[in-house]
Parts: C-alpha cells; sequence; structure tokens
C-alpha cells in the first residue's frame, strides 16, 4: 500500500519572510506578545498556507515561554479537526460497563475493533509484521514496557536481570525500570558497555527516542534478550524499510495519530506465553485497559486506513501520513534553517533511504529534534532556559550536556515561535 | 443529602413461584436452556418487575457455566439503559489529545471536570471528607493501590516495609503487591498475625471484600501506616454512617456506579507529599490515565447527584441510589431465601444501622455474598464446581475453603440462574 508524493514545500520562502520581518520592526510591530491565539478552530486551509496564518499569529517578543520539554503531540489536532466528525465517538452510558472484552483472547480486555484496526492499520503502513502474533493493549506504551519487563524477566533468577540501551535512550526508560526497586529487573544503563555475564534485556528504540536514529541491538551476546520500541516506526517520522518482525515491538497512538490523552498502546508478541504474562502483569496493574479510549483509538486507525484502502472514497480529504509528512518535512526544513541562521547550534544530518509506504527516497524527520550547542557551551538546556525555551538535557538521556531534545510536535504557534527566537540566538 | 424511602418489595412471591414451578416442570416447560438473552434493550419497566421478565428468561436446566467469580458489575447495565442519553458521551477526534489536564494540579492530568463530579457527589452522598484534600484519579483504584504503596514507603528503608490485612482480605492484594518483588513494600500478611517491630502499611478494607463486614484496622501500633479502600462504602452496600475522613482513601466507578470498562478510580489524600509521590507513580507507570474514559465517569458521576441536587427535575425518573439499593435489597433477600431453602449454605449477618443518606436505619447488602458450606463440606469452592457454579474460594483470602465469595452484581438473569440453582442444591 503506497501513500502519495509529497507536495512541493513552500517552507524557505515562509522562513525568509520570517526572519526579514524578526530582523526589521518588532513582529508584525507589537510590543507585547498576544497570548490568546486561538486554537482549535477549525483550519480547512493547505498546510503551508496555514503555517504562514500562524507565523502571523506567533508573534514573539522573546518573553514567552516555549516549552518543548515533553512530547506532547498536539501539532496533530489540526488535521483532526479538519477531519470533523468522521471520529467523533459516541458511548452510550450502559456500554462497555464490563471488565471484560473479549474472553477468548489471551487478552481477555482487548477490544475486539481496536485489535482489528491495529492489524489493518499495520498491513496498509507495512511497518510491522501481525500474522500468527498476539495484539496485548496497554495504558500507553508505558505500562506495556513494564508488561514487557515482566514477561521476559526470568522469575526464579537469584539476582534482577540487567536491562540496558544503547545511549542515548529514552530518559524515563531508568526511572521506569527502577521505581520500584524490582527483584525481577534493574537498570544497567548504557548497552555500548555492558561486560556482565549472563541473560540481559535489551531495549532498541527504533527510530530511537531522542535522536531520531535508526537502531540495532548492540550488545549482540548470547542470552540477550531483545525488547523493541518502535513507537516512532511510522512514515511521518521515517522511510519505512520493511515490516518490522522481532519478538516483542511496542507501538502507541500518542505518536503514530497523536492521541496521548487516550492512554492507548499496543504490544506485538510472537511468543504466546509472553503475551500471557504481560497480560497477567496488566490485570494486576490496572485490571485491563479503558474501554473508552479503545473504542476511540479504532475509530482513529480506521479513519487513518479508509481512505488507503479507498474505503469512503467521496471525502477523502488529506490522508493523514501526507499531512503528518508534510508536517514534519516543513518543521525540519524550518528548524535547519534556523539553525543555520543562529550560527550556534548543530543538528543530526540523517541519510536518506527508500520508503516502501511513499515508494520514494526520504530522510528520516524525527518526532524531536537532538540539538546540539557549538560554540563551548557546556549546558544546552541551561543555555536555552535563558531564552526561556524549554528542553530536555542530555544528561537524561545517558549522554553530555551539550545536547538537548526539543519536541517537534507541538501546535503550530509554538513551534514557529521557537524556530523564530532559536534563529535569532548568535554569539 | 438525602436519599429516599425503600419501596416495598415483593421478592418473596417471586422466588416463591421460582421453586414452585423448579419443582414441577422443567422452567417454563424447555429442556434446553435459552442461550440468547436479549441484553442491552431499553427497559423502562420497574425493578421488580424487569425480575419477573428475568425470571422468566433465565431458564437453568443446570447444564450452563454461572460464573460468579469475578466482581463485574454488570447489574448496573439496566439502570444506565433506562437512562437513555442522559449519560451519553460524544467526543471529537481532535479532543483531549494532549497529555496534560491541568498543570496547575499536582495531579496533572486529572480532568477537573471529573475531579468536580467526584467532590459533588461525596457531598451528596456525604460518604467522605473532601474539603482540603487532593484527588488523584487512577487507572482503576487498583493502580491508585499501587500508587499509594509507592507513596507510603520509605525510600531508603534498607528492607521492604511489610503490607497486611485482616482476612478474609481481597484475593488480588498479596499478588498485585509482590508482583514486581519490591524492595519497597513485601506483602506480610494476616495483620492480626503480625508482630514484627517497626514500620507497616495496614490496608482497611470497608465495608469489607469479600465478607462485607465494616472495618477498622486491627494491628493499632506505633509506626503503622493505614490505607483506606473504600470502595463499597456507598449506600447501595452499607449504612452510611457519617463521611470517612481518613488520610488515604481509595474510590473506584467500577463499585459506585458499575463502570468497571472505564478503568477508572480516584484517591482522596490528606497529605501533599502523599499525593505528589502517587502522582509521580501513575506517571511512571502510565503516564497519566484516559482522558476519555475520565471525561465519561465525570458525565457518568453528574447524573448521580443531578436529582440529589434537583437539577434536571425535569425528567428524574428513579435515582441512582434508589435503583442500586433496590435491586441489591431484592438480590439479597431472593439469595438469603434460596439459602435456606437449599440448607447446605449459610450467610453472615449483618448488624442494622442509621444511614446518613437515606434517613433510616439499613442492613448492610454487599456487592459479594461471602457464603459458607455446611455440612461437613470442606472445599466450598470445589463444590459449586461440582454444580457448575464459578466462585472464590476462601484460600483466596486468606481463611479456609469452606468459604467462597460469590458476587452479587452480575446480570439479572445470572444472578436468579444462581439463586435458583442453589435452592435446588441439597444434602
Amino acid at each position: 500500500m503506497l501513500g502519495s508524493l509529497p507536495r512541493t514545500l513552500n517552507v524557505s520562502f515562509i522562513l525568509r519572510s520570517v526572519f526579514e520581518r524578526e530582523q526589521g520592526l518588532n513582529w508584525l510591530g507589537f510590543e507585547s506578545e498576544k497570548d490568546q491565539v486561538t486554537q482549535r478552530t477549525r483550519l480547512s486551509v493547505s498546510s503551508s498556507l496555514s503555517s504562514i496564518t500562524t507565523l502571523a499569529e506567533a508573534q514573539d517578543s522573546g518573553e514567552r515561554i516555549i516549552n518543548l520539554d515533553h512530547g506532547d503531540p498536539t501539532m496533530y489536532e489540526k488535521y483532526w479537526q479538519q477531519m470533523g466528525d468522521k471520529t467523533t465517538v459516541v458511548i452510550p452510558g450502559w456500554q462497555y460497563m464490563s471488565y471484560f472484552s473479549d474472553i477468548s483472547n489471551i487478552c481477555w480486555f482487548l477490544e475486539p475493533e481496536f485489535a482489528k484496526q491495529v492489524v489493518r492499520l499495520h498491513k496498509v503502513v507495512g511497518n510491522a509484521v501481525t500474522d500468527g502474533r498476539h495484539i496485548v493493549v496497554g495504558t500507553g506504551s508505558s505500562q506495556l514496557y513494564l508488561a514487557a519487563l515482566f514477561a521476559l524477566s526470568p522469575s526464579d533468577a537469584s539476582e534482577p536481570i540487567s536491562v540496558v540501551s544503547q545511549a542515548p535512550y529514552y530518559s524515563s526508560y531508568p526511572s521506569m525500570t527502577d521505581c520500584l526497586k524490582s527483584g525481577l529487573y534493574k537498570w544497567a544503563g548504557e548497552a555500548q558497555n555492558f561486560s556482565k555475564e549472563g541473560p540481559y534485556i535489551e531495549l532498541v528504540t527504533s527510530p530511537n527516542n531522542p535522536d531520531g536514529t535508526a537502531r540495532h541491538s548492540v550488545v549482540n551476546r548470547n542470552k540477550g534478550i531483545l525488547l523493541h520500541d518502535l513507537a516512532y516506526y511510522w512514515p511521518q517520522y521515517t522511510p519505512i524499510s520493511s515490516p518490522a518482525d522481532h519478538e516483542l515491538m511496542l507501538f502507541t497512538v500518542s505518536k503514530s495519530t497523536g492521541h496521548a490523552g487516550m492512554r492507548i498502546g499496543w504490544a506485538i508478541v510472537k511468543d504466546k506465553e509472553i503475551a500471557k504474562r504481560m497480560t497477567k502483569f496488566v490485570e494486576l496493574n490496572t485490571i485491563g485497559v479503558s474501554k473508552d479510549s479503545q473504542i476511540r483509538a479504532a475509530k482513529v486507525l480506521k479513519a487513518v486506513s479508509d481512505p488507503y484502502e479507498h474505503v469512503d472514497d467521496s471525502e477523502v480529504g488529506e490522508t493523514f501520513f501526507d499531512f503528518s509528512y508534510h508536517s514534519m518535512a516543513e518543521r525540519w526544513k524550518l528548524l535547519r534553517e534556523a539553525v543555520e541562521h543562529s550560527g550556534m547550534f548543530s543538528l543530526p544530518k540523517f541519510p536518506p533511504a527508500f520508503c516502501t509506504f511513499f515508494n520514494q527516497v526520504s530522510e528520516p524527520q524525527p518526532a524531536f529534534a537532538w540539538l546540539k550547542c557549538e560554540n563551548d557551551i557546556e549546558d544546552c538546556e541551561t543555555f536555552l532556559r535563558g531564552h526561556k525555551i524549554l528542553t530536555r538535557g542530555g544528561k537524561h538521556f545517558g549522554v553530555g550536556p551539550m545536547y538537548v531534545r526539543v519536541s517537534m510536535l507541538d501546535r503550530d504557534e509554538n513551534f514557529i515561535r521557537f524556530v523564530k527566537r532559536l534563529s535569532t540566538i548568535h554569539v
């Protein structure tokens, strides 16, 4: 299943106009910033045009705090507004009251319609093998990460199994792993330094959070158990090379469709006993997963897949991956131009690759920017905080403080304000 | 705020007719049972009349497995069907996408409308003090139980803190507590045998699951930390004596309104630091709680409270606590008559007490029956399984196998089938 070709972007023009205006008069001639940016109004203009509108709204006197510390995916609100009622759910008070969804399934709290749409979307996108696999739903992929640790850890070991990941790694992995001082598993840090004998769990996040690189396991020893976090393996972020086919893979609606508030993730699991143990964990942890959110997630995933399978052709509009791919492309272009304009920072370069979904060569455009401060600035997080830009510093990810992680998924006006402010930071 | 007086019940007549027909012809003359009982159709008849209808539907040839092992609160579906669209939620695809609900609140993922309706309902019912307390929302009260253990455990202790509860205790407490072999806390069993020096956490479930008794702490030593699970402290189950006023209290929609599939619970917490630590746990565990379910829960709680505060008087219908009180009263009467008819079992007796909500003396009518097999039957769970009735045996609750826990909250036809079959079990 192929997506459509990307449109030509007119971002350079947009950005140039931003910078020119920035350096002339104060932005749009106002001294104080306009605090009330109208959000959540229905936008029916094209993504480029709406950015111009947003640029005009995103005035920046440098005073407002720009918080890009979290990966809150509010960028996607605009798309779902454009879709109108297509993904509106209506749930009567007497529905979904039971604990149970499908007692014939190993994962007895998995709503069949959600499972169906998960499998369908993976087939549409071609990013994961689902045939013959078990789906386990979780309260976000965070819960499934913990469920996977529980399921993969030997229950009779004399000491906790080591959990490792190549740095920079997702900043929450250490605290999530060690939160309860579990006797089953223990965070053991940077995978490349790991030399302990015996079994271990290696977390492979690909594309990686925070730096967007494609990842493979690095420890590569016997007795290694791999856990693949594929939250960002979607065509808007990275070229889809082939359907991922690992023992245990985690996905989430937070990053695929932007519905973080649903707290819905899913695991694709080869081994039946592992799926059973993960289900047991979710049972002991939260006795299942919100049915309301599963139903809503099913509807959203269905709306993503439908146009690619020519269902409901009458009112297709822009497809989800077209919208999100173009949004990310535009943002990365704006960011790279801002970085170049400033001269104080650098960004990773990503090799282009063929994307089987878009049927063309494209470049990764990650959900986070892994920004490096140059010019002998040692602590990039503190430096940017001085400019009222909140990011997450490298030390949280197991590397040095010259790096920060910046969310690329915030609402337009906040993102544009960020690139504008970044571009004006000079030596 | 007072509820209304209970109606006179006509359950003896109903039950007599059940037993008489049972012992004559096969129930309604059919040999095989009617498997397809129409559920989820709107019922507008009174609760007694609907039971008669259900009795006719609940044919029992003794072959069908009656599963009352879990406390699945499907009994409540009928009420919410009667309420029609009053609690229907409509959520557009672009709403509640962010991780965040209210960043000014300690519990940053708590939807303000849900918090408001929680406080309002407690004021209406008079079952818990909320003024000056912190509300922490959880993915069911199970997650909040774990969050409370995390928050209450000393983080710097040399060994895990002991967690105790008076038997019979909720069967999941031991496995939930020890699931991850935490170094912070450890299940230490029956509270009455607990003699270890130093700090401990005592779980007080009142009314108690499984046996329905009102509970107070029993260890009563210095350094004891109390955690109150008040999931069943609602007027349909027990007389409300006064607003509960403990350090940390857990509630859930699963048992209050019957919406188990939402996975929504809440904690009422006195101490700010404890509320912060609980919030941190939920953040590390699931990065918040489904917004969709919080919004839906808010709507349901609002519909419960509205009639008691004379909002929307025009179409009140039966109030929620009237319905649920009468349903439980009817069920307990049917169960006690079936037990008497059989002669093989016994049930706890509960002292009547004044209920400040209904403004009258009433008896507890718990969500579970704590049934004891008499006549030298040693293993009641196995004995009942022989009659294709699935229950949960006493050993799961830390006591002997002559007891079983039976859900009183299943759908009418299943419950009626159960009492009918129970009544026919003789020596």
